[in-house]
């Protein structure tokens, strides 16, 4: 299942190492002002190299638009954006071939399929997401008209939440050969209520799959989230005065569906997987390894978190959107 | 969207205080034994009145399969199971008409569909999980073909872990007017590995999904969960050996696909929003008013989350496990 | 796959002896009037027993709205509508418990499920249709609101397009014990341009699924349909002038959308399966049986397709309005 | 709306004369053996300048595969593949910028998305078949393991049956500045008994979805099709003997579901809108035109018509296999 959404449909596809990564957006409504320079400043953010605590692998993710836009509007019509996979050294990957890396989806993939594509991860790599936010960075283009803006950030990495602190962590670890998790929040703001859907196509539901389902992610949480089970309802009910909510416990939501207030989501991230320490598996064979990843890892991948967090919110909030609307515009006679 | 899985679709309808509750389930294997007599344990379970904890409020939830099963099993077509709503003293919610409960879906509902039948709730209460918990006992029955069995238990109440402390503190809010949120653990084991579909039908976003669409619940993690933020990979990481994985931080899922171990997820479960403590809030017109909600509440949700945690892991498991099938029986060429 | 639409989606559950049958519509807009009374002159239409060339059989059809209403509107929660099976003689059916009546269902579904409810055709009867006709009640009221009206008539019976021709042909096969097929019209006025989906998502391919999905419907055509085949394009074409299209060669429908001429869709109705006239067959075990079908039957189910197609054509049209005026709704701004 | 199937899935994209053609095929098993060079004869035949009766445009259409396949073989991740559009004359279409071609989809798209891409109409070409042909032989790939083998064929051209017929039909059209429609017929040999899915998952109702769904097709029919509706149930009815079917008046299709005999659909296309004669029309002003399509456009496009309709019937055929074999895998007890 490659496709996220019902109305505003992204469909990514490709390999780490394959010929290209892509995504078809279908759904996307007309007369949106889209082109290649829209897209491009997301996927630049995503890239690694860009920042210290990255790796130093360098991407040249070049967005191509190959339908759906015309005279530099979107038409209605299927949009297909792609990225060809330019440096792909696949020989770094041999060694990989029959060995399952712990805490990675080498052994589930293998189980699963009976073939996985070992190079680079394949499509469980991380380098899928690039599809994830070409589409994020439409549906962003369509949100701004209803001035809905998205902004992620990281609230911790191993704990510790001041810059100094948090970026000492990541040095420290990779320098140990060993990586660390990290708390990442994701915030939209400017969102009408009544967005969401009762009962399985609830806001929140639907905010807990999408971040859900980025790698690395363990844990979702919506305003006071796990905070909440330890408070009492007279702490963490919102209260309402004439102005609107007096606080936001809920994280926007109440009953599956927006309330006007900030939605707020917090994602817990796992510590990359792939370090260098030696660490306990098995080959294909079922025959016990000692394996030392090697290769130009994130020592925290919180960080590269952040951008498809912010694409996957976006890609929520369209959504719900359209659902909304159709009834608003059913209601209004629109035709 | 009232529908629930893609293979295994279970669609649920009814208010609290309408005619009936009730669940279609479409897409069930023929041939499995089932009939009133294996759903009605399922729904004793969650049901009122039958724990010191939970609301002394007594429904006879019987349910009736009107449909898809002949002499004794199912035979494919859609199951319909009703449940009449018997108790439904609507007077008691006549002051809720045009004021808005606090923490509650009463605003958004009302925001979203201009119209909302405020009578217990409506289509938001709690009675909705009847729907969900008897299809969930249909997919247990399915599952126990594979021997993979589900079980719940509550983790924590308001902080507390002991059972004495939990109950004190059930006890104590509850005298002050007040409630308690909680920590729910579902637990799944006999998965194969491989349930579970990349990229966006990641078994835990499914998971993530069906658990926090579960109503007052707030958060959701999977093995380590947030607590994997503040771990290296060194620790997170699980090793394997030639007998299997040493360790489950990941809860069972690697990549979105199960690995074989227990599949372990956790909901936070915010405090009943119902509470007799005065609160400020507003009416439909906007004007602020002060509100106390009387009427027979759990002081602690979560109990009643246990049941309706575990349905819904059977409902995302004998999804998965079908659609895991499905190219098992291509490949074995079956006809 | 027992439910229709993707907006606007209707659940039909129910087999033809067992307790009930029924459907769940979801995704209806709030707000529309609607009762038991609105939807029972529908289902009073396709009743057997109301005219003369129809089955004698009398059932009471009378419809329960278990949910999704509240004082006399749609809330925008699921419409569970409920029919009780009343007149349920099975033992008619009892010696067809292991033998396969030519041109049925019974083969194929023992051949697919392995286990089947022989009891008056099970799910695969016409009764069936009783959920579909609730829906596409609803269906109709919604479309109200727009002017979109839909009527369904015979064209023709065994060849014959005259009232009394048809008529003569119906009685002459019943009491030959055999059964003759006909021809159904189903048109709707009012729409407007824009209704469809490019390319998976065409109107006309939605209307050909909903007719073909009928029971005893063996071909669809649109417009010209079959005739078209022998026409040159300056004929077919549909000339165009300020004042819209000269004709309507097309049904309404280019390029799988709605060019707000009528919409005009043929059904082929093949001959009613059951009849007295002896027919070659094999029971379960493999065995060569000799069978005529016994019971109250239509000799020409085409007059009860009338209604179903209406109301199919009623969820077609709704579904794709709904899709077309979530761009609308989105292009004004509406919140 | 341009994604078809619900289990092996597939989304075109890409408009006449954009950057490219292509599509994601989301659900195709793992295991099966494919590259480019299984993909292009199925592309070269669909391509037009390969017979006298096509027209004489030259489309050199290379197909890559992006992803999903590794060392020959699908991994069970998305397949995109991808045609690049070389011969993208515009400039023959500025002509069309403004002004609706009769029997063509230039006036419903700009009704619909008040925006279109008039080049070569788009994504309403038949271009856009590129990709359904690519899919539909990932499909028959798929299909030969269960020794399903499909073929379509030209039955008639304007009312004419024999090749010498049909060709001088054709011919005289083109020198008349004129076209002409037929039909086409393609069958489905080697199915088991049991594919398709009630109610509304009828395997007739996805073919006629599948078929209608085909530019320029107007009508579908299964079997006896329209000539069911002229005859009595004992001359429609297949009788049964011990050896299966003995005729297939029921075109392989009994309730929904497959017998195991022949699956026959036959499609009725009309003749090609695009003519050299003048028509009466409209400019997107309401102006009233008059037009002369120039241009390399086939006389007859049910000759194009045939591969595409091979590919829809393998897509769904591809599709309702999965579904069946998930409940056999299920009930093998497959892990």
């Amino acid at each position: 299942m490659n496709t996220f959404g019902r109305y505003f449909r992204c469909t990514t596809f490709g390999e780490s190492h394959g010929e290209a990564i892509g995504v078809v957006v279908d759904g996307c409504p007309p007369g949106i002002a889209l082109g290649p320079d829209t897209i491009q400043p997301y996927l630049d953010r995503r890239r690694p190299g860009t920042g210290e605590l990255v790796s130093p692998r360098q991407e040249l993710d070049r967005v191509e638009i190959l339908s759906g836009i015309f005279e530099g509007r979107t038409t209605g019509t299927p949009l297909a954006m792609l990225v060809r996979n330019m440096e792909t050294q696949s020989g770094d990957y041999e060694q990989l071939r029959d060995v399952y890396r712990p805490g990675h989806a080498d052994f589930t993939y293998a189980k699963k399929y009976g073939i996985r594509d070992h190079r680079g991860g394949g499509r469980s790599s991380g380098r899928e997401t690039v599809g994830r936010v070409a589409a994020g960075a439409v549906a962003m283009q369509c949100l701004e008209k209803y001035q809905i803006r998205i902004a992620g950030r990281i609230l911790e990495i191993h704990g510790k939440q001041t810059e100094a602190e948090m970026e000492e962590e990541v040095i420290r670890a990779a320098s140990d050969g060993d990586s660390v998790g990290g708390i990442v929040e994701v915030i939209a703001s400017g969102c009408p209520p009544g967005l969401g859907d009762p009962v399985f196509g609830k806001l929140d539901a639907t905010i807990a799959s999408a971040m859900m389902g980025i790698g690395s992610v363990k844990g979702v949480e919506i305003g006071d989230g796990f905070r909440a089970a330890s408070l009492r309802g007279s702490e963490h009910n919102d209260p309402i005065s004439a102005e609107g909510f007096l606080t936001n416990h809920a994280g926007g939501i109440l009953g599956g569906i927006s309330t006007g207030s900030e939605i707020v989501a917090r994602l817990a991230v796992k510590p990359t997987p792939s370090i260098r320490k030696e660490q306990r598996t098995v080959d294909r064979n079922g025959e016990e390894r000692v394996i030392s990843v090697i290769g130009r890892h994130d020592p925290c991948i919180a960080f590269r978190v952040v951008p498809v967090a912010e694409a996957m919110l976006a890609l929520v909030l369209i959504d719900t959107l359209l659902a909304h609307v159709q009834y608003r515009g059913f209601e209004a006679g629109l035709r």
